[in-house]
């Protein structure tokens, strides 16, 4: 899976059927160290992520792995929210509440 | 799902019979600020794009599960026309009718 | 799908009996202004296509949707010889003669 | 497969069901060398693996080949603890009881 | 599928149990000029390869249609040892008895 923060939202009104009423949000990646980094994809939500928080994304076959992306031509979905990591033993990222301004 | 613009179309008379009657589009990948990027694909359209429109393509055995590629040789399909994205709040992209030339 | 040239042949007797009979080809991608670009693969034919010929190859999983693919270990496959394509309205490539020097 | 070193640990309470009770490890890419490379991927733990120690990870519909993550949201796994390695008959790698600090 | 060497072999005592007995080796990329590349992965062996050889391996589940690596959490594997190729009817590469000296 690759870290990721959630960066916005995507409106797509004429898409595959399989892709009916679901939500995608685009994520950019994050470094190891939480840092913004090169590369994002759109992605199916899974979890109920919100702006701004850090998520988990799945890609390929294992993204058609959850309730909501089942057999739909979906190579992404955010299948967790990440609420923190550490490296070496040193906390890089805890969750906030200021994070995530969308979370239920 | 990766972000694309579709630039032009492909003709291959001589193929895999599994691909007889799909159209072939190529589609330069976008950034997320919606500019062009590096990177493009060939991919079949299940969604009726056209011409400089934004769509979202999806990779890999993903792009199997619509009516129009489903155990097809195929590993990309566009499966959804972009109409907007925001990122951080601010709207990045809107579709305009000057978009997308060919859409019906 | 990716946009390549075939630029070689490749033989290999000692291989998984997958792939007895399969003709090996090297493809070296080209970019969307049909020029060399970086990257190549080697790829089973499964259309006839010919040396310097300019071709679709597809990959991963979609690789084994064709007859001679199915069920093999094999994750690239030449789908399409390309016979023309055009980026914004403006003919890049089309197929001459001297193209495809082994084509039948 | 690739190689990598397990470098952390990332918690999240909130993720698909299919996750629940998943181990989740922060592997960072090593060269042939042994050095730290550059990438790195969150993967399930299906060995047993401690930070420090050297892993094989496996992509892709793959990764949903052990027990621990069939028919899961997951596309890499821990699917192996690194002994040693060697290249043109050097040892490169050799796992020593300083390594693995969680292993059991 | 990609061209690659094997420089080397990997041992791995604690794995999941998909890859007991299967041999590891490591496969570093070449050019389609025969030299040396960057990327390398390790793959099972499929076909009896022997350190120096040049071979081609598959990815993803490509890599899990073989019968030593049906089902197992793999995604290389290498399926064919090369013998030669050419490049716009030059022979680039042609395999001496030098090469491959654990072949059997």
């Amino acid at each position: 899976m690759i870290l990721g923060r959630v960066v916005g939202t995507l409106v797509a009104n004429r898409k595959d059927e399989g892709l009916l009423g679901q939500k995608l949000l685009l994520v950019r990646n994050v470094s190891v160290d939480g840092d913004d980094a090169s590369g994002f994809v759109v992605a199916v939500d899974s979890v109920g992520a919100g702006e701004g928080e850090m998520v988990l994304y799945a890609s390929g076959s294992s993204a058609r792995q959850t309730e909501a992306t089942r057999d739909r031509p979906c190579d992404a979905v955010i299948m967790a929210i990440v609420d923190s990591w550490d490296v070496g033993g040193d906390e890089i990222y805890r969750k906030t509440d200021a994070d995530g301004e969308w979370a239920s």
